[in-house]
């Protein structure tokens, strides 16, 4: 057997998910490299400051703060520092150093992948990412190799365990919104800023990794429709409990046809939705990841575990480093990063799914078809309508006129129609209020 | 961009699978080509008679019965006719003429697995089966390269969907086996010969594949400890529901360490085991296939999906077709087989796992004290026991001396003392049959 020279590995990046990285390679160094042919070598680790404290014993010695000169002895750098710079001028260094790279930097490869891949494929390098999609979860190399020879029909992913974490919460327990968060913050499922997460940010980020690679289409960031879990109430997530849905927030990547012109077209989105109870996903509790695909001849697959932690993050970058470092043995370029579909990327307003819609409405005669009227004066069919009087009627005449609560399932609709009508019913004399307005998927 | 000659694509076989895969590659070829880079050419479909009725369209002249020609001229093989042979020569003449090869034959690999994984090395030459195991479910892939930098200690898989959808129904109707067995052969999910499926056989062939590829140790097919579920009674189904379990059958392959020696090895094992039913794999009903596994770093993951299907185990072929183009694309050899580790395989006497026992005993004084000995002279610690009264003493005394049912649990127990005490228990004057043995897993 050939011998080969050892293969050096330059971290950048040593906190909570780089620390738990460091450990591994140093640990295990010797048998990932049985399982390559070749040594792994640990040769430097490029830190801000090398007297942080670290949740890994790294040895001093490896520890520097000039990153530019270690990527340059490098075959392989690992980005672990997080953020759009410095992590993308060290990323196109190393490229142009001939090294491959592996990230786990979501918001990098959101915002400037098409430039990194590029960069990569004309320089015959490697890109590899695992990890920044639902951590350990393989699901960036089945995408990428795997279902290589299918076609992806549609994604629902549930790619962010903080708020996955608190909607389960309020599901599994009735708390409030704003609890469900203390206990998230308090248990560490969310950040001191929970922003990035429970606005959406995050899954927006992935949602567009995602789509990237299931459509070969490049998918600019702001071209997702984004909305989070900062308007999900109790009632809305009791009322789907009781109607037997349950309310995650979903990452969406479909095909579709544009209903105007007919032309293919992609749509990713992340909002909040209605899944049945009884859906593979709606069995994804507590901080847990899955995406769940449909493809054209697989069938429906789902791929589940955690979606975080510095250990389980790690275990997808060590996955990487053993690609990476099997391809530095044997030569010759890996997988493209393929955008040759290039489809078009449709706005929210032309995607087409079923909704729910909660009204609080004065409790007479006719309001009923004055409603219907307005849902199919706009294109909307009505599937099935629910009654229920409202807590102010129940609180007697001194709290106003009396009100009951409608519950309206409609068939597919556009999205664009479904604004109008809501539009229409927030004018309307007899709708009090519009109180929820949720999408409905995986039906 | 350099413009690569067409790769050349044998097809052995025009079953199920082999029809669909003629399909796609006709249908998609072009389009798969693009993603590699390169023209994906069909050049003939070997079979046995020209004549026979196929479920696809494929053109005549595409059509041979001689396997061998059509082999020399190709770049890439795909075997789908099945069995030991001729499918193992005509595999080694592919290696051997310098092609790559793709099967889904799980009998093969795991019979002759290890020489042809040696050959494939030897010749620089790559071995694709990502089909031979649940089908479209990605899970080849996973184990040899996103896990590859992490270590898998267990793997718990539904990887029969045949049995799977015999014991869904069974437990969701509480219906026979024998009323569910024929159900699922009217249906389709059995063979006329339903002996592979039923008795386990399919299931260890696959077991010993991912045990071989999660532990980086070659399985011998004959030491996989094999039970099928054509023991399983509805009694058994019903109580284990009423206890929150659900029994499945279950290919079981961990790591552990003889308990004689101190030793590290690993066992793999197929047979019908009580999982609690809020396990993710008791969420998998009908003909679909889990496999469930715990790592190191990455955690509990699981990767669910239908188990069989032509079209759906032709997707899992066409990503290996892909992986297989892009390496000729760019040339130099892929991912090795790996056996460097080479552990033991241990016998099932040496396996610790809980069980439940269920007995009928004498309903007379003192009975559960004599009992409860029999297990610990054994050795094993019991954890629970439940006693009703059994339908024999509900019935009279017409019906012989009064009985009584006892569930017993035990903690984690030696197979061996297991086996001990079931024997004891058989030969004691106060039991009057042990009518289940079941292990219970992932609790």
């Amino acid at each position: 057997m050939i011998e080969y020279r050892n293969i050096r590995i330059a971290l950048l990046g040593a906190g909570s998910v780089g620390a738990e990285v460091a450990s591994l390679l140093l640990e295990q160094g010797e048998e990932l490299g049985e399982r390559v042919g070749a040594g792994l070598e640990l040769v430097g680790v490029a830190v801000r400051d090398l007297d942080s404290p670290r949740t890994a014993d790294i040895p001093r010695e490896l520890l520097t703060t000039d990153a530019e000169s270690l990527i340059l002895g490098a075959d392989i750098v690992i980005e672990l520092i997080g953020g759009l710079e410095p992590a993308r001028s060290l990323l196109l260094t190393a490229l142009n150093s001939g090294a491959d790279v592996i990230t786990a930097n979501k918001a990098l490869l959101a915002t400037h992948g098409h430039e990194l891949f590029e960069v990569a494929e004309q320089l015959g390098a490697q890109l590899y990412y695992e990890a920044a999609v639902a951590a350990a979860i393989p699901i960036i190399r089945p995408l990428r190799e795997s279902l290589a020879g299918d076609r992806i029909e549609r994604i629902y992913g549930i790619v962010n365990g903080s708020t996955n974490y608190i909607l389960d919460r309020m599901d599994a327990e009735g708390i409030s919104a704003e609890e469900a968060q203390r206990v998230a913050l308090e248990l560490g499922y969310l950040e001191a800023d929970p922003t990035l997460d429970v606005e959406g940010h995050d899954a927006a980020q992935k949602a567009a990794i995602l789509a990237g690679l299931a459509f070969h289409t490049a998918i600019p960031l702001e071209s997702v429709h984004r909305e989070g879990i900062s308007g999900v109430t109790q009632e809305q997530v009791s009322a789907a409990r009781a109607a037997g849905f349950v309310v995650k927030l979903l990452a969406v990547c479909e095909r579709l046809q544009d209903p105007d012109t007919g032309e293919d077209g992609v749509s990713v989105r992340v909002h909040p939705a209605l899944i049945p109870r009884d859906h593979p996903l709606g069995a994804v509790h507590g901080g847990n990841n899955a995406v769940f695909l449909e493809a054209a001849a697989a069938g429906p697959l789902m791929f589940y575990g955690a979606g975080a932690g510095g250990l389980q993050t790690a275990s997808a970058v060590l996955g990487d480093v053993v690609s990476a470092a099997r391809r530095h043995v044997i030569g010759g370029p890996g997988v493209a990063e393929s955008t040759h579909a290039n489809l078009p990327v449709l706005p929210i307003s032309k995607v087409t799914t079923r909704y729910q819609v909660t009204l609080e409405v004065r409790d007479e005669p006719g309001v009923l078809a004055r409603i219907a009227s307005e849902f199919s004066e706009h294109g909307v069919s009505v599937e099935a309508v629910q009654q229920s009087v409202s807590a102010a009627a129940a609180g007697g005449p001194e709290d106003g006129p009396a009100t009951a609560t409608l519950v309206i399932g409609t068939h597919a609709a556009r999205e664009a129609a479904l604004s109008a009508t809501v539009a229409a019913l927030e004018a309307s004399a007899v709708v009090e209020s519009v109180s929820s307005v949720l999408r409905v998927e995986g039906t």
